[in-house]
């Protein structure tokens, strides 16, 4: 398999396969996806030991290849944690279908009725690192969705990622759906990313779910639309009229519940007029809770440098700096930020106005923590990540961000005249 | 102007501009826009004279140049079509704005409120054919919905597109707003369209709007998203259960009220049981029309090749074909359609059902005429082409398919568990 040519034949068969279980998807039942997940979860719960065996295989690779502790973290996998793929199969089994929901209805002067339907997108390619949960959550929102599915997982995550994806297979076996509809991609060489990436025609979208690295490959080399899934450089910014303490609870909780995840705060902006009371008070607990901040016109851990805006830090770090107002965040944020999320805090309806006007964020947030961004605290349910572009889907990808629509139209012999 | 280095340089200025203006725009009140396409539209009434004037030079030039007659025609500017240019920035100006719309609200357990509003996707670039009325439609509908636009059109129609948008611009100074809203780029060198191409982080989509060639072009050389606009190979499939009048009266319509446009039939499919007696009709009534019918399995005009199928004619010309059953309709369909429109006729609440099912066309009709396909007979206003892709617009693109959506969350302080 290491000879391009095969690969690329490889890969070829695998999108036909693919767009075959796609055509027969979408005219499958809900009740059939329905049943076929929850077998999966079945499958995955009857299945821990194989899981745990495959994955103790990716882990000794990955100690090999000294592979940094976070990427181990990320790698392994415990009853915990199947257990929490197994109700995320379950969740998702249970979420309402979006498949054949009439969006919208309306009757013109001429007789016709027309009605846009959900449908679904057709094939979609996933790409994404050595987390083997990201098998079962992409899978599993991608079937829900009447999509078929490419998996392409990272090369340390192999033989857990083929393990879980066995798992699905018996779910849609159990219920009667194509087994190409999830596909896993089974060799670790990454020409066969290459091709997805150029198999315009099989693939309708491509969702690159990792760093900055991965997703900034997908989007130099896709021939295929992408989902944009950019780095989280989310800021908030603590105005004038701020309540303090709400401000201050918002900060540490954006910041620190969890430092690894893209709706973390990177970046604290403060208005002059309350930079040496309530912002230095923000620097403070954040400082007090082990957080590094890099700060421009406040006393901080450390004084920032023009490299500390703009940066995903995933940790505990923060960047910090005083605008003169509103409008100083504004600007600071087109320039800085990511269009992932972004927070003001304030008491001030017009203030939260401004910011809501003319930012153009994916998500915008007054008077709450970043740290919400995520598809199950929109009521999404599960998320294959969150959307950075303009185009299609934008924020909380969940399955109904994984469909198109069409139009159904009947007009009882009409003729244009 | 011709040397590469200068045509980059002078649309990466183009670039910048417009998207300065489209951050200014993104928060400029409905009321200056409709303003702004209301006064353009006055621009055009006062500039007819000047407007024929530059068309004359376009003509002559196309003269020399030898276009087609369909060609000439199709850039030819007159008062008829100058009046409907103008009818066509007042009715895009008295749509409903979609920018800022509300399209879904719901509070969260969390304390949470969550809206999805609408906003301009960013920066728009049309290219188009010598069709200068496309330089007023396609200015007037970013303008509408917000968005900045760069307009390219076909070097034929340079001197008229440039008296339209001279007048697009007087509408801009009007209203405030932004000249470098609506540009036009201002030589023929083909080298420009290469960079719009390839503007990534500039411009947020590309819409092509011409035939084939151009099409073809520019999905193989995007390397920004494209709204695919294929062309429109569109079927209409009579069925056993078709109700014959009807049947007669819809093809008819289909194929013959305007051969040149997307939505008109290019293939008849005919269901085996009722082929000798309705198709045939059909088949007689055509030809009886001047259509030249290529039929198989019935007697036409001559017989079908398999080059007449999955072809678009734009002419009164039509292939037609027996198929065995609705599932036969269905296979060519998929094989040769090229997910446009198609429309099936049947009294068969079942069979319209399955054709509605099993078919993913943007557009699929019941006793309707194809030729419905268009934004204005869908209740859109205008439109700036039939969408045939499956990401973000599809059918009809008018106003609200130029845009995307942003999250505005208003928490009251709430903080993530």
């Amino acid at each position: 398999m290491k000879d391009m040519d095969d690969i690329a034949a490889m890969m070829a068969g695998i999108g036909a396969r693919a767009k075959e279980a796609a055509a027969e998807l979408a005219c499958a039942p809900a009740h059939a996806r329905q049943a076929a997940l929850e077998a999966a979860a079945e499958a995955v719960a009857a299945g821990e030991a194989a899981i745990i065996a495959a994955n103790a295989e990716d882990l000794a690779f990955g100690r090999e290849k000294g592979l940094s502790s976070a990427m181990m973290d990320r790698l392994m996998l415990d009853g915990t944690r199947i257990g929490a793929i197994v109700s995320g199969l379950r969740a998702v089994a249970a979420q309402k279908d979006p498949v054949g929901e009439v969006i919208a209805e309306w009757d013109m002067p001429s007789g016709l009725n027309i009605r846009r339907v959900r449908t679904p997108l057709g094939v979609i390619g996933v790409i994404y690192e050595s987390r083997p949960n990201v098998t079962a959550d992409a899978g599993a929102l991608c079937l829900k969705s009447g999509n078929a599915v490419i998996l392409r997982g990272g090369s340390e995550s192999f033989h857990s990622s083929r393990a879980i994806h066995a798992c699905l297979v018996q779910g849609l076996k159990a219920a009667g759906l194509p087994e190409a509809a999830i596909q896993l991609v089974p060799t670790r060489d990454r020409a066969a990313v290459a091709e997805m990436l150029r198999a315009v025609g099989t693939i309708d979208v491509i969702v690159p779910r990792g760093g900055k690295g991965l997703v900034g490959l997908v989007q130099a080399e896709a021939r295929v639309p992408v989902f944009a899934h950019l780095e989280g450089i989310c800021h908030v910014y603590v105005d004038r009229a701020a309540d303090p303490e709400m401000a201050r609870k918002v900060v540490m909780n954006a910041k620190t519940r969890r430092t690894g995840i893209c709706g973390a705060a990177e970046c604290l902006l403060v208005h002059r007029d309350v930079a040496a009371t309530l912002g230095q008070q923000i620097v403070e607990d954040l400082m007090a809770a082990g957080v590094e901040v890099r700060a421009e016109g406040m006393r901080g851990s450390r004084p920032a440098t023009a490299e500390d805006f703009g940066r995903e830090f995933l940790d505990m770090i923060i960047a910090a700096r005083v605008v003169d107002d509103i409008d100083g965040a504004i600007a600071h944020i087109r320039t800085y930020g990511s269009s992932h999320t972004e927070a003001i805090l304030t008491e001030d309806d017009a203030a939260a106005e401004r910011f809501f006007a003319r930012l153009d964020s994916a998500i915008l947030m007054r008077n709450a923590s970043t740290q919400f961004a995520d598809g199950g605290e929109f009521g999404m349910g599960a998320e294959i990540g969150i959307a950075t572009g303009k185009m299609h889907a934008r924020g909380p990808v969940g399955a109904e961000q994984l469909t198109s629509f069409k139009y159904l139209v009947d007009g009882h012999g009409a003729v244009r005249a």
